[in-house]
């Protein structure tokens, strides 16, 4: 099941850590970063925090995880949170929110997980018993279902105003932060300046094995400490996958525009296919969504077929698909993509 | 503060108890209902889940505790919910489905509170770690946020069995299930047929001062009772309040009827005043939903100005008022109740 | 099934309304408590709340809503109490520390469920993050399953010194405060001083059908309040109940001493007879624990036969019964209890 | 901060990958574990299962996530667990049983942290609706707060005989299962056979950096495997650190040996400084509990003056120290401990 020719388009959580990453992993300076005594982890919080202009920073093993440790540091049980219906947290983190956290989401009806401050309007809640009580305003940058879109800063600024003239907190899922940076033109720091609290993955765009960070002001982070310990994210020597993290930071952050630059030529290739068709101007970052012609048949039947062209992609639903690219997809093997698609569209369905 | 004179159309739980009520509550035979040697209680429950076709009862406080019950009956931390995004489970109830299981409320966009089956195609959650698990079908009948509508039998005879076939429950709230009976031609039974579980309350139209009741199969009633508990729903000689139930069903079912004309006779009397509006044809049982032109100005000040007027109703967002007709409002009174709304209406803002 | 010529002694819940608190409630004076407008719910909790000396109270229906809505205002997921292990709290309450807002039971090995401040030394969690956060010590007073015993005064207000000066709150789970106000000597204001909440019950010793109250702070009552929305605890014409509850505290608080003395002859009495033995200077309120010698058989087997003679008691363990003097027990049935006893001890086990 | 000359026994945590390690971790074949397709984590989990004779397992971040991965596949909200009082799932996990779970704790008193199988008599809860539901025995081998103890193979036996007689499950928390078997004499699979689910860490004695693993039965472990994603605790590439813990099954169990011939000695040397005392007996593997005088003075003043002498050991409530040997502690550095030993016993207290 190992991947010998096949192109992995699935998702860019799948790359494998170069040599020169392995290099420095087995290298990394260590210690029990559960006495606060890994030297490695603690460069990078620090690193981290600085990057994001946040007083501190916790290292975490996943996504999931840093959002659900920013979550039980701003809520408690009763509390809700306002986000877009397509966020990631609500969607795609087993209802955690209220499994781990007794929270409620009140989801808003965003353009591609974008939403305008004009939209949260009437939504607070909590003056009166029958209501839970509303605690934060979530924000997915760049949004995952939403096409991998950047948030603009001002929309973001708007939102996070609006939040905090009502002292809301603002929290951002920043999975692929630094892709909406490098497509957005902000930096890390300036879109931060307006969250409260903000995570981002190392494993993701940046090609780490695994790892997460979430910043925000140092009482928020000693509460998102016990958070991940409770959760089972407290780990010894973590400082060997914080090195990777270091590593990504100095070496895979700016070459995040290839991977757009890849998406961008698929996605014009692709759209040129006649039973596909793609949203152009939705397609910033390394994010392509494909929508198949109801006539061809069943995304799950098109990604059946493309895996046999040796092309990995996500069904999306029921029309449509995803596919991602990323620092183990090089630029030469576009074409075979495209051609992989062309053969699996113009095949009749069954 | 109590209602000399004033008119209360601001909820049916306001409803006071008759003095025939009150001699049947004095006098009704109790005994220790923690101990199941309540006669009342006992005589309740077996007559509700009679008159509702189901194995079995337990007499609850409140219509949020009952709901409540069932959810906890169904279902276990990390599971989902399907309901229409108005529902007072999701809406009014303190976010109780995150706070007290650590459920998941996934919301549909129904039209007043009721859906079709095939807004439900494709939400079924769970196959995926990323997801959680999709449990319940939840059906609130009348809707209350929907403006009162009862649902059409064949509407949820269809999402019962969309529910059934793909192994998930259905809960039904009805809290008003009399009125929507009374306004459908279905018969509580007929309704409940489709469904597991069902709550009805004794507190609103039905006139009596507290008290709910969940009905569904043997071992789903042995869970509720168990929540119940918990939630310290669990009283002693609660044969009192019981007893009013027993009289509401004997003597306050029939008369809904009156109240529906109540409203719709102030619904179409309303309807005619020019800064106001109201979609008549979704006036069914005994709620009316009242827009306010904006250049009126907000629901919050008309329900003010009205108070003035002596005539009580509740703010339902930026520019609805809610009215409720009920046992306490004759229909000698209600000509009172058009005045109170033209006068408010024709004077202007501050 | 219902108790003719039966004496039941199973516990001071049994006990049923009497034709004149039957009159008072049928006559009582309500209005819709979820608008804060139950005249007689609002008379009864200023005068609890001016009993006990605490700023604001709050109607809750039975003693484990009114515990529970206590913990949840004091506490958050994570949290832990300290607490006898003996105690209703932790034993008889489903769980609901844990079930309900995740919080943790640590318990003390008091001595019929009273313990010394010293036990507490060195009990305080949470500034490691291995450890769940100590926020709250509770008391119970008359303790159940400790045999109904009184807290001294002395003995309280050293635990709650200690807990205060360490920043704990302190919670009195009082369901039959009034009993150990009247075998102590204290008033309940004066032993409440010590608390940050205390929770009493109507339907026990009081003989109120159901009912319970909570106080404490306003900004704490304001918590509990929305707690016991959530618990579905919130009902409308409530008064009812109040009425019952003002009538008991004004009839059934002082008689307490009769149900005392009752208790104390029966356990001078039982205690003689030779299968059996009593802790005589347990025996302080209304409650008798009994062990029953080993060769006799167990205390499941004793409750079986004493129910053929007509007396009910509750098996408390293995070797143990409990009974339980109350309102519904005149003096002069108490012979016949002995009797009973004496018949029971007497004969063979199968 | 880092330890150079430092002789750190505050935990087998503490350990650092040795060069090999490091080169094995470094060249890990890995593949994205969310899509399942790591193959190193594949290979440790079937080789884990396998070694303790369960039919599948799953690799976790840490400890505490395996045991709670364990307890959410087990239980439900309201459920309880019975352990030792002393048990690293009671009192080090953060209360996660009730903040995660909402299960309760319901507390054996044993020795050392072993109990017997009559203890449990009589524990066995729910049947009544004012009792939480008892569903597991968890017992921890070896015990850490009862000072490294390995439970004898029979008391176990009888212990999960006992619960498998009353359709509870058994719950092993094997953090040091290996020392267990190096001690008693039993291998991981002839212990393992009487458990349904066995957590064993390989970042403790093992030397991995990170890493954990739950094993059981294949469904119990497809909820497990829900359960930590759930915690955030789905990582990647996970294939180098599982690279590790395959690593350390080679190398690094039959040396525990060492370690606990280390603690022997120094158990046996500290002994005889006068201030101190040992239960030598109770000294198995590699922990030893040491008891300091009071005259002396506290626990934390002699970890205090410790630490000057570069010996770093924890407090362990007020008079005790507990000390850890492991794979960086060489048998030539154990002198220059018992010197320091010596050094702070015989200075004066302040
Ligand atoms: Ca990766
Ligand atoms: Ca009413
Ligand atoms: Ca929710
Ligand atoms: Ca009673
Ligand atoms: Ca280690
Ligand atoms: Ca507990």
């Amino acid at each position: 099941m190992v991947n010998v020719g096949r192109i992995d388009l699935r998702s860019d959580t799948v790359t494998r850590p170069t040599p020169e990453m392995r290099r420095v992993i087995a290298e990394a300076e260590v210690g029990d970063d559960m006495f606060g005594e890994d030297p490695t982890i603690n460069r990078l919080e620090q690193r981290v925090a600085e990057m994001l202009g946040k007083e501190a920073a916790v290292y975490a093993c996943s996504g999931i995880q840093s959002n659900q440790m920013a979550l039980r540091a701003h809520c408690s049980s009763g509390d809700e949170i306002l986000l877009d219906g397509s966020s990631h947290i609500f969607y795609y983190e087993q209802g955690a929110p209220a499994a781990l956290h007794g929270v409620t989401c009140r989801l808003i009806d965003g353009e591609g997980g974008i939403f305008r401050a004009d939209q949260l309007e009437g939504m607070i809640h909590g003056h009166d018993q029958h209501e839970s009580i509303t605690k934060v305003v979530c924000v997915e940058n760049t949004t995952n279902r939403g096409g991998g879109r950047p948030w603009p800063l001002q929309a973001f600024c708007e939102v996070a105003d609006w939040a905090h003239a009502r002292h809301l907190a603002v929290h951002v899922d920043g999975a692929r932060l630094f892709n909406a940076c490098q497509a957005a033109g902000y930096s890390p720091r300036e879109f931060c300046e307006f969250a409260d609290t903000v995570s981002i993955c190392f494993s993701k765009g940046l090609g780490c094995p695994m790892g997460s960070m979430l910043v925000g002001s140092r009482p928020m982070m000693a509460r998102a400490r016990r958070a991940r310990k409770l959760f089972g994210g407290g780990i010894r020597q973590g400082g060997m996958m914080a090195a990777s993290a270091l590593y990504a930071l100095e070496h895979n952050v700016e070459r995040l525009k290839d991977d757009h630059a890849h998406a961008r030529w698929l996605a014009e290739k692709i759209a040129r296919i006649p039973q596909l068709s793609i949203d152009l101007k939705a397609v910033a970052t390394n994010i392509v969504i494909i929508e198949i012609a109801q006539e061809w048949g069943t995304a799950d039947r098109f990604v059946e077929l493309l895996q046999r062209e040796g092309v990995l992609v996500l069904a999306f639903g029921r029309q449509k698909i995803r596919l991602c690219t990323h620092l183990d997809i090089p630029g030469d093997c576009l074409p075979r993509v495209v051609e992989a698609f062309q053969t699996v569209a113009a095949s009749s369905y069954d």
